[in-house]
């Protein structure tokens, strides 16, 4: 199933320029056929083309359904890595998987301190559409880890750092039904003083496994980790 | 720490052409450093330079340690991608997470038919070094299905394929610590005649959970799902 997107539904019923020629010029939609529309906040719209046009393509909302909300919520932070493709291969690998807002911090040992958002949000947008979610991920723009840490709020709080003296796999902090918030450090990991300062805003230390995994791998493991625990 | 890799260790105690480069050209080791060398067989090697030539760095061994055997062998068998860098991305997570062996088949849907195992083995050893692991995951060449279902043997046979009617989640049959194997089928995937081939050789279909995931994204969650089973 092909899916469009238009996050101004249902006010605006036509698809943008790129959608539009997608939808005219790539795979021949005429007026009459039946499309499949997500609006990023939730509901699949069943539609029908009214105005074929090849760069404001019109329809007519037929049925709308709205996505399961999911148990709790997955909140992701994260140090962006140096190489942007592998953030980027990231929020696209955890919008298949299932999150709900990812955020980017500048640690310490970060290496990188700017975030393209529009161009991870094209990912989300691409992502969405193939794994058939309603629901478009919240990204927030970089910030700083004190600042980050001061603004956020979450039932359950993480942070992926082992202590190996109370060794506590991740997966065993997530039996409740609690909105949960991970943070995963950059490459170089996270100093001790800004551990000390997570657990002083309540985080909890988990760890993610035996194997030393790489920044975007263990991100995308604690992903999986959270969507685990509603299955 | 720095792994170099020396897979012919203990018979040979000097380093290849690429490994004495970036031993003593790059990272200027010198003779009486030492060094810490994997030989991709299960064993970590502590040793001494002797010759730091920069195309054959000798040494002498000062310790060995043997990393430690899984709880049982984990296997994943997959229809390969049509875009290779998928491909390579999985072989390397793979390897970061802890996978004993990697076997491709051509399937009805595959749209690739042929792989470059040398290429995919150098993303393997280098996952290896990075994340410190010291036993290489197995890399088989692409078999047909057929034959591939004929000639493979594990203890726990899985097929991701979700059954409606009666949906097991992968997580629930690694309970064991027997071998296990999963295939994770093509963009197409299985057919339902293929699926039946699989039944009748043993393997119970399972489901990965609710989100629909690209062939690679579903392959790194299995291999996930089977690490986790030994935490």
């Amino acid at each position: 199933m092909h899916l469009f997107y238009q996050s101004q539904l249902p006010e605006i019923k036509s698809l943008d320029q790129d959608e539009s020629k997608h939808c005219v010029k790539v795979l021949r939609r005429q007026a009459g056929d039946e499309i499949n529309i997500i609006d990023g906040k939730g509901t699949f719209y069943k539609a029908k083309i009214t105005e074929s046009h090849p760069k404001k393509c019109e329809f007519e909302i037929i049925e709308t359904t709205l996505e399961k909300t999911p148990v709790f919520k997955r909140h992701l932070a994260i140090a962006p890595t140096k190489n942007m493709d592998k953030m980027e291969w990231l929020v696209e690998k955890a919008t298949e998987m299932g999150i709900d807002e990812i955020s980017f911090f500048q640690s310490f040992h970060s290496e990188r301190k700017v975030i393209k958002i529009d161009r991870l949000e094209k990912k989300v947008i691409s992502a969405m559409k193939q794994s058939l979610k309603a629901q478009k991920p919240i990204l927030n723009e970089i910030i700083s880890y004190t600042k980050f840490l001061e603004s956020v709020q979450s039932e359950n709080k993480l942070i992926a750092y082992v202590d190996f003296e109370n060794k506590v796999h991740m997966k065993n902090e997530l039996n409740t039904q609690q909105d949960t918030l991970i943070l995963i450090g950059p490459e170089g990991d996270f100093t001790p003083e800004e551990v000390d300062l997570a657990i002083s805003k309540g985080f909890k230390k988990v760890s993610l496994g035996n194997s030393r995994l790489r920044t975007e791998t263990a991100a995308l493991a604690a992903v999986h980790l959270m969507n685990l625990a509603m299955e």
